[in-house]
This record gives structure tokens, C-alpha cells and sequence, in this order.
């Protein structure tokens, strides 16, 4: 047999071990990266476990159980009363692999095997940049700039008071879930989400937005962005139009056009998204807006608009995913009635979030649909995750079931409107260039005109240089923007995201930054 | 003015106020729909807030606040030393509803307007079904059966002795990061999820599955299903073919189809998916596999198998899902190295979860992806939803980092096999039709062939008639199978649900019930 004179070739000399570690499975894996890279051809005759534990000085017990492993993963076979060979293994085993030596065995296989040494077990670098089609491609060019890292400081936009959350209740009523949970709610659960939180929202939309909803039409989702690409991924097909504010809350943009979308970014005026000019567009099947607090410009839609805007979406059978990322924090004047609420022809989609309540990495939110697609999101959701995670949907349900929702939103909204006061109050003034700041009757930040991009870029340097974290208003535009740079320039200012005494401080040192 | 000839056609009759709910708001929506449907038209004057009170027999102060809010919203208007009128809003208003009557108001704004006062205040009904293209029409013609209700029974499939979980343990644990939480932590985090726990998922598959794979590997997930979902979203065109094991996880099977994929049922024989099959295709960019484990056959892919897969996969740039639903769960023998642990040219996106060992509400799973594919899989799940919930990842890495994961596995285990031995041991006798009953090495379900389609359904009644929950064979094939129908007739039976006592129990109601 040919296999007897490559068995003289197999030469234990190339295993190192490290005695630290588990001497079997290192010896197993060695021996498997060996038969699958060639240098164990197939027919090779292993030594006896005996010889083979002599020559790498482990113990024979150790070399049994990685021959045993590698028996039974079927890498190597007996032969009765003749030992042990490495087992005959598909032709098509190596096929992408480049061979430096090339011998046939002559085996009815037809394998080819290589008796080189010197390659690596480990896998070939494939981390090196490949080129990617379709789905890989759209996300390559439309993704998510990395989070801030660090604990929040001044100005950190899209976070609310958390220090303020009663991590103490929610501690406890996590606790009360998990020491006596139902098994019933442990096993896979309704796509739609917990249906008694989809009531309680249900009922909280209805007297906080006046909205008409019912808990059937709440769909429960990991978050705003969860609502937002699904809306995407279930309305928009490769190459429909989206209009999407411009400027404006660029990872909704994202979601779109991962999902195929051409996005037509649109004016933002004093009303709010210019519908003129998203009715001259004439192809966009979905119009994504912030109607309650624009965002970034924290325009309010007028009525006018928002009538305008729902006309659109019925004359053209199109979509309005709306999205209340912050309606809790209104500090002056009644709130407007959502577009949802004005909605009566189903074309509105609504996307709510307890992120700006509580703490964004609870990853929890919703949205209200129209009857007409309940179904398809629902069914949709359960294809993608099945459903949410189940605790912090059950808690989250307590939570507001025992009243420490709305308590907690009376708080937030008091801290975010003290907190919107001192940074009004504190607002270094005289520096060149700078806008006036707005009123802020709602939301969580704040954004203000600066005459130039290259203005904008040093006055955001200098707040770094003394740890201060302010957005630069042109980053919230599409790349391909008409409007000149200089008048995409801004800066956008969390206000919430830290105590009063923080606040102060950080104004300070922008003060005196500012002005040098 | 014509508004106020038209004034005098306004009728408070109709507005109904239920005296337990808040009155101003229920004014306040009732005047809304008038003006929005066009009972109330532009320019009409409203009566004095006190006359209103009186008509409606209600205090002044609610129709003050109704006043209020509908003038901050822009409904109404004041004219000084005049009173208050409906504000002319965009003519676009209400093209979609067809009116009645109709007159013209001769305003400005050329508002049509009707004086039929038996229209409904509530929306249309909406709830019809209308036809969906794209997107919404492969989610309803692909959408996951509704999962059972009620309590775990025997013989639930896919739900692991989750009664042993230790409960008490994950409460503690729980209450103590939401105690003491690091404010950083609750911020916008890695996409790829919590550090921490990838780098402890990389150190267990290696110790237990032979991986060589790292924490930068690994994406966590809500969930096996949306780990299955995302390589659906990424790596799936529309019209690409994808080939899925038939029968299979129908679940996964609709993740692919929803994307957009051409499904192509392969067969599956004594050694795994039929690999001579899948190269006769020829059209194929990716196939997903359950190697350890098949679903619901139980057939473990022959190393042989695999080694024909991965080179299909090199050979074609195709990819692998390879999903290690119950890789936790071998009761003899070593086992198999998976795909991702013999794939060196980066073609395999391995799947893991934690529901099989914890408890599916969790969801809470990872890919183990190549390393070229981690960017596009990272910034895709940024987009569709930021990260999973922070708790569940923090809570699940000091689980296993305190050595309650690794003995939890050994529990779940020795939990598994005894409750398997249960229903091995106790399987009704000479029922005419039914098959033998497998080995059983792994997993957490077994299946049993019957001789015909009608045989199946019949006995899957009975079953349900004393309690039993039972799945047909036949529902995990593609409806378009070749296959005749008696031929993929069987019984599905997951033995792990419910504890040794109630398999007896249930197993005596099949024993009688089976036998009448």
C-alpha cells in the first residue's frame, strides 16, 4: 500500500505543546489542522499511542483521547489488528488551498497532499477588505457613526437625566420578576410584546398625545431605531424614494437606505419639512419626520404643515413614519396633537421610545400602526427576533402600572427644563459668530447657528480640548447637500444629560476656551 | 362674511360627553374631528366658552381648556374683540373623504365643507385587508406559525428544562447591576454588544466546541432567530437561491424567503444535508445547515459531509449558517467539530444561543462570523437596532464568569437525558404504524416516522385530546416537497419541557388514547 510509505513521512516534531494548557485537545487539534491542511495525508498510519506519547513526552492518556476525538469526528480510523490511519477523506476537502508541493498518493481518492512543513495552522488572514454586493455594500456606505464612549458629560445629545432613574425600584421590581417568574412567560412569547405593557402604552398615548389607538395596534420594538428600520425593511422596496428631513436624524436615513432606499433629503423651514417641495419630488413612497421637536433644529410643525403632509400621504397612497423620539419634554404650551392623531386614512406610523424616559441602552420601544399592518410588522418582527426580551418588557409594564412612570416623567421634565436653564443662563456670550440661542420650548437639546464650517469646527475643537462634547450642526446634513457649507454650519447642545453643577463647570471652561 | 351666516350652523347636539372621563378633552377631540372632516368648516365661529358650558350643561372651564388646546394647535383662532373662529387650514385637508354634501363656503382657501351631521367621529375602518407588494407580501406569505399558549406540557418542542434554571441566582444577579449601574454602561453601546460577555462566548465555544475564534468574532444577538435573520439580510438578494434542509427550521427557512431568497429544499439523508444536491443547483449563494444536530431529523452531518460542504462553499463563494441550536446537549460520544471550527477560508457564520440552555424568552445569542464579515454585520445591527438590551448581556457574562453557566449546562444536561430515558422507556407499545423510536445522542426532541399522513394527523389529535402536545413532521417540510406525503409523515416529540413525573403521566394518557 502506498499509505505504508507516507506513513514514514508523519513527523510528530512540528507539535508544540503548551503544558499549561489541556495536552489532548492541543494534540487533537494539531493533528486535525494536519490531515485538513495535507500534511496527514489520508492512509497515513499514526504511531501507536504509546510511541507518540514518548515523543512529545506527554502522557499516553492524553494522546488515547485526542485519538479518540479524532475518531470519532471521523479524521482518523482502525484497521483491525493494524493500527491506526488517518481516515480517506472527501476529494473536495482542499481544494482552495494553494499547495507548495504537489504529490498524487496514488490512493483511488485521487488526493492530492503536500508534504511541506512550514505553513501555519492558523487560518489565513481574512480579515482583509473584500468587495461586497447589495445588502453588504448599502451598509458599508450608510452606517451609524460610533457612539460617544466614556460616562456622559456636558453636552452629550440623545441622552435624558438618567442619573435620575430609580435604579432602586427598578432593581427591586427586576428582582420580583425573575425570583417568581411564570414559565409561561419564559417560553417564546407574542411578536407583538407583552400584552399588558401594549395596553399601558396604549392608554399613556391616549391621554398624554391624544391618540385614539389601542393596545392591538402597539407593536413593542428594541428601541426607536428598531421602529425605524422596520418601516424600512417592510415599506420601502430597492430604489423607492424616502424623504427624509434635511437636516436631520441621520441613523433614520440609514435604516432607509440599508433597506434600498434613494433618500431625498428636504428642507426644514420655521413649519417644519417643506411639503412644496417633497410634492415636486413626485416618486417618494415614505416620508420619515420629528414633526413634535425637529431634530436637530427643534422646529415645531405647524398645523398647516402637518395637514399638508397627511393630504400628501393620501393623495399618493405614500407613508409618514413619525417619530416622537422626545414628546415628554415640552415646557411651554400644550402640545400639538401627533400626526397619528390626525391620521384617518392609516398612512402614519408612529415611533415612540422609552430611551429619552429612561436610559437609552434599555434598547425599549414601540410602534402604533395602522390596523391595516399590524399583521405584516407583526409577523415580520417575529421572523426577525421572534420578540423582545421578556423582563424588561414585564418590569417596564409595572413600572408604569404602579404610577412610577408618570412620576418619573414629572421629574425628567422638571430636571430637563432646569437644566435647559442653566445652560441658557450660562451661555458664554460676545463670542464672534455665534447665533443667537433659541427659545428651546421643548426636547432635550438645543442647536445654534454659527457663520461658517470652519467656525464651527474650531469652536467644537476647543470644547473637546477642555472635555466639553458638542455635535457639529453639519454633520446632521446629507453629504450631497445644495446648501452652502458655510450655511449647514451649527452647534447641537445636550442639555440634559448631566446635573446642573456639571453644566455650570463645563460653561466655564467653554467661556474661557471660547475666548482665547 | 360668509362665516357667519355659516356660524349659525353650528350644532353642539351632537357632541356627547361622557361625564366619568375628562371633559375638556373629550370637547377638545370632539370639536377637532368637526373641523378636520369638515362638519366644522374654516372661518366658522365658534359660540362663547360660557354659552358653550350652558348647551352642553359642563363648567366653563373645560370648554376654556378644550378652547386652549385646540387654539395652541392651530384649529382655532381669536380676532380681537370678535370671538373665536375655525382657522383656515390648507385646502389639502380633506381630499381623501368623500362628502355628502357639498357647498361651497366661497372663502378664500376654497374649503369644501358639508353640513351632514350623520358622518362617525371614529376613523374609517382600516382594518380590511389590502394588497401588499414586496416586502409586506413575502412577510404574510412567510410568517412563523403562532408559537403554542399556555404553560410548557410535554411534549413541547424547542423549550429546554428551563424549570431547573436557577432563578434565584439570575434575580440576585439582576438586582445588582440595576442597583449600582455604570452610567456609561446605559449609554448608546457596541453594536457588537458587551465586551465582556463576547470575550467569555469566544472562551467557551473554543473549551467546548474547538473553535478558534475570538471576542472580535463575536456579534451578540437578540436570539438564534435574529442572528438567522441578519445573514438572511446581509448576505441574501432578492432572487438569490438559498438552500435550506428539508425537511428543517421552517423559521429560518421564512428569515431567508423574507429577504427575498428562491428556497431550494434539500434533502437529508443518514449522514446530513445531500450535498451532491446542493452542487446540482448550481444558483445557490448560501445554505443553512444544523450540522450537530439536524432539525427535527436529529442526523448528525458525517465529517465527511462536512468536509463537502465547506469545500461546495469555497468552490462557489457561498456561505454557511451554521446554527448549533442544542450543541449544549450530547449525551454519547464526543462531539463533532462544527463547520466554523473546520472552515480556514472564511465561509461559515456560525450561530449560538443561550435559549436552549437558559430559556428561549431570554433571547439572548451570538454569530460567530469571519472575521472579513464583523464590520458589515456590527454597523448592520447599529442601523436595525443599536445593540440588545444591556442587563440581559451584563447579567449573562457575571453569570458565566461566576461559574453558574458551565454548571447549569451540566444540570441542564443530566436533566435532559434523564427526561429523554423517560419518555424512551415509556413509549407506548404496539401502536400499528409508528416507527422505532431513535437512539437519541443528542439534542433536545426526537422523531418517529409514521407510516401515512393520515396516521399522523390522527394520532397528533388524540394527543391533544388528553393534553399532549404533539408535532407533525409534515409541518417542518417545505409545502412544494417532492416527496410524497405518507413519506413525511412523523411524530416530533421534545422530551426536555416538563419534568420526569409529568412525561409519565402524559405518556400513560397517550398509551390509553393511542390504543382506543
Amino acid at each position: 500500500m502506498t499509505s505504508e510509505s507516507l506513513s514514514l513521512s508523519f513527523n510528530p516534531a512540528g507539535i508544540e505543546l503548551d503544558r499549561r494548557q489541556g495536552l489532548s485537545r492541543q494534540l487533537y487539534q494539531a493533528l486535525r489542522v494536519r490531515v485538513l491542511d495535507g500534511r496527514l495525508a489520508s492512509g497515513t498510519r499514526l504511531p501507536a499511542s504509546r510511541d507518540l506519547a514518548a515523543a512529545l513526552a506527554i502522557s499516553r492518556n492524553s494522546v488515547v483521547r485526542a485519538y479518540d476525538q479524532l475518531y470519532a469526528e471521523g479524521f482518523i480510523e482502525g484497521r483491525v489488528g493494524d493500527g491506526t490511519y488517518v481516515a480517506q477523506l472527501p476529494q473536495a476537502m482542499l481544494p482552495a488551498k494553494k499547495l507548495s508541493t504537489k504529490i498524487s498518493t496514488g490512493l483511488s481518492t485521487g488526493l492530492s497532499t503536500s508534504l511541506s512543513t512550514n505553513r501555519l495552522d492558523l487560518p489565513v488572514d481574512l480579515s482583509s477588505k473584500v468587495i461586497h454586493r447589495g445588502a453588504l455594500q448599502r451598509v458599508e456606505r450608510n452606517h451609524l457613526a460610533t457612539p460617544p464612549s466614556g460616562p456622559p458629560r456636558a453636552f452629550r445629545v440623545g441622552v435624558p437625566a438618567f442619573d435620575l432613574f430609580p435604579f432602586e425600584v427598578w432593581a427591586k421590581l427586576n428582582a420580583a420578576f425573575w425570583r417568581k417568574p411564570d414559565l409561561q412567560q419564559l417560553c417564546y412569547g407574542d411578536p407583538a410584546g407583552d400584552q399588558r405593557l401594549r395596553g399601558l402604552i396604549a392608554a399613556y398615548l391616549r391621554s398624554s398625545r391624544g391618540m385614539q389607538c389601542t393596545a392591538e395596534q402597539i407593536v413593542i420594538t428594541s428601541g426607536a431605531q428598531q421602529g425605524i428600520s422596520l418601516c424600512a425593511q417592510l415599506l420601502v422596496e430597492p430604489d423607492d424614494g424616502v424623504a427624509i428631513e434635511n437636516p436631520g436624524y441621520r441613523a433614520a436615513g440609514h435604516a432607509f437606505a440599508v433597506a434600498g432606499a434613494r433618500l431625498h433629503g428636504i428642507a426644514v423651514d420655521s413649519e417644519g419639512i417643506d411639503c412644496t417641495e417633497l410634492a415636486e419630488l413626485g416618486d417618494c413612497r415614505l416620508a420619515y419626520v420629528t414633526p413634535s421637536h425637529q431634530y436637530p433644529t427643534g422646529v415645531v410643525m405647524s398645523l398647516a404643515r402637518r395637514l399638508e403632509l397627511l393630504a400628501w400621504a393620501e393623495r399618493t397612497q405614500g407613508w409618514i413614519v413619525e417619530d416622537d423620539y422626545d414628546g415628554e419634554y415640552r415646557y411651554s404650551g400644550a402640545p400639538l396633537a401627533p400626526l397619528a392623531a390626525l391620521d384617518r386614512q392609516g398612512r402614519v406610523l408612529y415611533v415612540g421610545t422609552f430611551g429619552k424616559v429612561a436610559f437609552p441602552a434599555l434598547r425599549l420601544g414601540y410602534l402604533v400602526l395602522p390596523p391595516a399592518l399590524v399583521d405584516a410588522f407583526s409577523q415580520r418582527r417575529a421572523v426577525d427576533v421572534r420578540h423582545s426580551e421578556v423582563s424588561t418588557q414585564a418590569v417596564m409594564a409595572e413600572f408604569m402600572a404602579a404610577g412610577h412612570f408618570q412620576r418619573h416623567i414629572r421629574r425628567m421634565r422638571r430636571a430637563a427644563l432646569s437644566r435647559r436653564n442653566t445652560l441658557l443662563s450660562g451661555w458664554p456670550q460676545g463670542i464672534p459668530g455665534i447665533g443667537s440661542l433659541p427659545s428651546v420650548a421643548a426636547g432635550l437639546h438645543l442647536t445654534v447657528a454659527v457663520e461658517s464650517a470652519a467656525l464651527e469646527q474650531a469652536l467644537i475643537e476647543k470644547a473637546a480640548s477642555v472635555d466639553v462634547e458638542i455635535n457639529a450642526l453639519s454633520s446632521y446634513w446629507l453629504p450631497d447637500s445644495q446648501k452652502p457649507e458655510d450655511q449647514r454650519a451649527g452647534l447641537v447642545l445636550g442639555f440634559a444629560a448631566v446635573p446642573e453643577g456639571d453644566i455650570i463647570e463645563a460653561l466655564g471652561r467653554l467661556d474661557r476656551i471660547w475666548h482665547t
